[in-house]
């Protein structure tokens, strides 16, 4: 109901609710342990008719929801890529969801369209990201790499993607590593380039791009009559943050005339750290970028800052704004749904904004260096271990391990360290994911929770080597 | 900063704040008066290196961003379709941003999967669409549009186009009418389809698809090699909210073995008003199906509803996980990331959830039936005024109208009708849009907000009779 007493008392009840939820979020299990269809089955087949009290609401959120959730924000979330919200950004939330402006075009929402303008030039600068660089906001990577690309196959010459579509033109090839994303196999399925227009790269021993491997490619690709038309390099590639070599691969694009797109999505936060500014090295290069705040710069999702060199060849990709409708001051006053898919945009820059403030760039630059340094305790821990060993180089705050399992067969040691996994991941205090390399299982530790202390680390190593001793017994 | 007592004193304030906000949200000018650049001007040039107080930065937010806002909250908000969000929403948004979880998986938010199935389907059952239609939570219309005709494509017998792309294959072709959202043609730019391969079908006087001439086109298209794919029917146009013949071009749908998507952006909400339940009809045939519970639901940007009757179609042309990664529970409980483009999803179903149990069915329908209401008293006041005229069937809550301006040319009431939008939106009081109809330019009024009453609608009538004594003078 929009009755505002209930909305005052009970929003001032959540805000309590939610402080305690984060002061105390590590005495709930990481990972959910509902059984499929639990929460449905607790919650009522049909809509009710009449209204219900906000305070019943809410309670039904404490009873039924929160047993329900793996919980993102518990400093004991280790896997995937370990997102967390900063209470800033919370406020920053609520208040995007009462302004609820549509940032579409300049006119519809004037300080949403200016707000994000700033901030992504405040994010680039703290990057190191050359001036000149245009950057709008996407909800997630996926998106912001289909961009890229979409704008790549706008920059084909002669092609005329856009009016004319891809039946009867020139056979489009994309190239990334065999770690690069799915999302950069989806977008090309999306785009109507299918799986076949990509083609996968293979790494070198540290898991990085082979650029000679590159180059041969697409020469060959030539040769056999494709239009190779875009690179994606990945700066922290999702199992192993590697690093692809920008800078030769922007060199191999430059001779090639073909579209750079760099995938920084875990990664590019990191430079705002100035000893990891390094890892943005040749990106000043890149056609097009995305870096994803909602991984690793503590804002919630979702919000995924999309970089390009040429706005003028995205938007040539995407608006349908005819050109007598565009305004003289659209350099200040850029139309921001020009630059994407979705025409209705979220408020989104204002809890960047907010984080940034609130930490302070010094902060933010504090947080991510001490994530990295903890990766680096645990990874000197299981390196200690000779049961164990690292199996990828840990450049940033994700460490690639297993469980030796020696004397075991290959097969035997992979479903040791998966039981290893689901071990940890029952405790309810540390919560893993796995990957694949070379075929064999492989544990990550993924550190980036605005909450984790070394003590929690700590606890994730001693519950990784409690389970072997249950996996052995 | 990641201060809890901070987040504690200031959220609290917020929310006191917020109530105020939406309580006098009538006192702010609807339509923002700042100039291109002033926003960004206020603000510096560079991110702050040290921490900064929250209490500052709100208070900033209040003296910068506030004034430089377009209030869509504001009751007097009736341009383009006006949406806006229930406090129950908004605390929804501040708990979603505090949990943080990735709707990717089940098993990385059971909860939030499993809401979202959930409340899905309640609103399939409010809206009276068949059982045993599969819904996932988009961003946006445009990302709904995209998604079911990305699988209207993989549908096409033959075509492989996940795999093989859309290089050397038939030539596809897909209809929607001339009063179709641009959505529909952006998608078709987006998929290689291309602009080419979207024919507009002509509508008839009250702005509705005619069938015969698309039935007329597929035909003529087959004969000349192109290959029908799918027609996208509007209910709900943008400019005009007319209702396509959805059972009507079903048939057609049917019979050329054509994928059926509708878009029912903006009046499928409206299908929750029994009375007004027929304004899906035919939809039950429908493939795919779009309806924005953030435009008329009450809910803040974003949500958009997508349903399909072939959730495998959609899945094959987004899944990457492969076949052998499959669980078996996955009926009960989907991987979300499998039916579109984004990996990373927020937890949306938690404020629609609550929306849905604040209000009540019969709340909601209630609200809506007051903006039909009140569209049709807004319609008999333009109507019984002379020197107006209404332009367009009014079906639902906008109504397209004109200041005739007798004796003047075509151009010069046009100019006089954009002067008079442009007096009423200055005043503040009440923000209007405006569309072209046969090339004429007209004046509309969309009624959507929560906090809408009918003098809010009477303030604006008078404001345009003003506006014309001003033009006229």
């Amino acid at each position: 109901m929009d009755d505002l007493e209930a909305f005052r008392t009970e929003g001032r009840r959540l805000v309590d609710w939610i402080a305690r939820y984060l002061e105390g979020g590590e005495k709930l299990p990481v990972l959910a342990r509902v059984r499929p269809g639990e929460v449905r089955g607790s919650l009522p087949a049909s809509p009710p008719e009449k209204p219900e009290a906000l305070e019943a609401i809410l309670a039904d959120v404490e009873r039924i929801i929160v047993p329900g959730l793996t919980h993102w924000n518990h400093p004991g979330f280790f896997a995937y890529f370990s997102n967390s919200s900063a209470p800033p950004a919370i406020l920053a939330e609520m208040l995007s969801a009462t302004f609820n402006v549509n940032a579409m075009l300049w006119k519809t929402s004037p300080a949403a369209t200016e707000l994000e303008v700033v901030v992504l030039d405040w994010l680039r600068q703290m990057t190191g990201l050359p001036e000149g660089m245009f950057g709008v906001i996407q909800d997630s990577a996926s998106s912001s790499t289909l961009v890229g690309l979409a704008a790549a196959r706008e920059a084909v010459p002669g092609l005329e993607a856009r009016r004319r579509g891809l039946v009867g033109q020139a056979r489009l090839r994309m190239y990334a590593s065999d770690q690069a994303h799915s999302s950069v196999e989806k977008a090309g399925i999306v785009l109507g380039i299918g799986q076949d227009g990509l083609r996968k790269i293979g790494t070198d021993a540290d898991f990085r791009m082979d650029v000679r491997a590159l180059a041969a490619a697409i020469r060959e690709d030539r040769a056999a009559g494709w239009t190779p038309f875009a690179v994606t390099a990945t700066v922290g590639s999702t199992s192993t943050t590697s690093i692809d070599p920008v800078p030769e691969i922007a060199d191999v694009c430059a001779n090639e005339r073909v579209w750079l797109h760099v995938d920084a999505a875990y990664a590019g936060s990191a430079a705002v750290v100035p000893e990891l500014r390094w890892l943005l090295r040749g990106c000043e290069r890149a056609d097009s970028l995305v870096m994803n705040p909602h991984k690793w710069l503590f804002v919630p999702v979702d919000l995924s800052a999309f970089y390009t060199r040429r706005p003028e060849v995205v938007k040539a990709a995407f608006s349908l704004v005819p050109e007598y409708l565009r305004t003289p001051e659209e350099s200040v006053a850029p139309n921001m749904m020009d630059y994407g898919v979705s025409l209705g945009r979220r408020f989104r820059a204002l809890k960047l904004w907010m984080v940034i403030r609130a930490f302070g760039h010094e902060g933010l630059a504090a947080r991510i260096r001490e994530h990295v340094r903890l990766a680096q305790v645990f990874r000197g821990w299981v390196a200690q271990d000779t049961a164990f060993e690292v199996v990828a180089p840990t450049p940033l705050s994700v460490v690639c391990f297993r469980w030796r399992g020696q004397g075991l067969s290959a097969e035997d040691a992979d479903r040791a360290n998966e039981k290893i996994l689901d071990s940890v991941n029952l405790s309810g205090e540390a919560f893993l994911s796995h990957t694949k390399l070379g075929g064999r299982t492989v544990l990550r530790l993924a550190i980036g929770n605005v909450r984790t202390e070394e003590r929690h680390v700590q606890k994730a190593w001693d519950q990784i080597r409690n389970a072997v001793g249950l996996v052995n017994r």
